[in-house]
């Protein structure tokens, strides 16, 4: 028997997640979804467009966590906030009629720590009033439905956030989380890969910006679905290259 | 095989669940702790002195959980709370010399589940800036402890009721919940019995009431660990009688 290698640090992948909060509009909601999360062990905080300020009021609920609430990242749009990262998940009580991959936190936090041993993983929640777009959706691998009452499944945003830091934090000790056996690719490799497919489909006739249909969002979300490692990006590229070039005779 | 019994509905363990919150401050917390029950299912909130009023603030972090709020049961004291209850769980992060059993929520949810099929169960929160009294926490028949970073365990209130009820409601599908095979005594005779156990020691001459030590505390942990049968109720109330007699000469 080997004895477990002490040079491993279990809580270390929860210092790859990002907790991203997208159009925040109250400030006490920003102070205790900093809170929740120190008290879970994450650090990481970005806030895409915040409708409010950090405020008196965020300092508060901050509590011990104002560390945390004064470190987070501004910014402009999801896809900054999703930079680097290697898997992606949006927090949503909304049903989807082309869902992605969709799980509770507990299904989720196994594979979300597995990944977050090499690279960033980000938590996605949309803002109190709208909750997220489905562009910005769209933009996350994965969703998760936290379990709740049908009759009245709202729950708060930094209570959510509670839940599914707890979750994370739960599950470092209960599930084996073997590495990632390959080096997925990050969002903006994605990104860019279903872009340039999207183009050449149109210019292969096969795509008609006038009428797109439901083309790429399915497109989309079989590639949520399979995960893309890295290496893949670079066939799918070939693939894409070899598609637009008009076919030789033979 | 035999079909599962459409008459049982699965959620109504649910509907036994009492939030007791002790001495609470924060009108804002008093809010937010409705709405984390109603999104998990539960309704029966009950407040011990509450320290401060359901005001505006407290009514805004209900949200659509009002109705959770204004339904709360006001009690003078704990006592009066855990009134009729078959199951008692205080949640802390505090450590103790003498503990009770304790457990995570994951590990508490089945049992306190199974309980609450039949009767009333408990979980008690204690003030957000003194938790619970040692005499609080010893009506308590479990600790529960959430999981957190040690350097920083303080969750929020509201926050620590979304994790316990969370876990309850994901525990209902996970769990298998066979009825319990006892009935339980309720609070108020455990309660009941202790005394009259404490009295008789002394008359009996093996407790000092000028120096008790820790004999009380240690047979509330004991009795705690066991938990108490209604049936063990008259027994050990026999016992307590039976000492009290002087000795019969044979």
């Amino acid at each position: 028997m080997t004895a477990p290698d002490s040079t491993v640090n279990p809580t270390e992948p929860l210092e790859n997640f990002r907790i991203v909060l997208v159009e925040t509009s109250h400030p006490g909601n920003l102070g205790a979804a900093a809170r929740a999360m120190k008290t879970m062990g994450l650090a990481r905080l970005h806030l895409v467009s915040p409708r409010c300020a950090i405020d008196d009021e965020a300092r508060a609920r901050a509590s011990g966590a104002l560390d945390v609430l004064e470190a987070a990242t501004i910014c402009r749009d999801l896809a900054e906030a999703l930079q680097g990262c290697v898997l992606t998940a949006a927090c949503t009580a909304r049903r989807r009629d082309l869902p992605h991959p969709a799980y509770t936190p507990r299904q989720a936090a196994p594979e979300l720590l597995s990944q977050a041993q090499r690279a960033p993983v980000a938590l996605v929640f949309g803002s109190e009033t709208y909750g997220l777009s489905n562009e910005q959706l769209m933009q996350c691998r994965w969703l998760i439905n936290i379990p709740a009452n049908p009759d009245y499944s709202s729950l708060n945003l930094a209570a959510a956030v509670q839940v599914l830091t707890y979750e994370l934090r739960c599950s470092l000790h209960d599930a084996v989380m073997p590495l990632p056996s390959f080096e997925a690719a990050r969002h903006e490799e994605v990104e860019a890969l279903l872009t340039e497919m999207e183009g050449t489909l149109v210019e292969i006739g096969f795509l008609d910006p006038a009428h797109p249909k439901r083309l790429m969002p399915r497109l989309r979300r079989f590639f949520a679905r399979a995960g893309v490692e890295r290496e893949e990006v670079a066939i799918w590229r070939g693939i894409l290259n070899a598609a637009r070039k008009p076919m030789r005779k033979i």
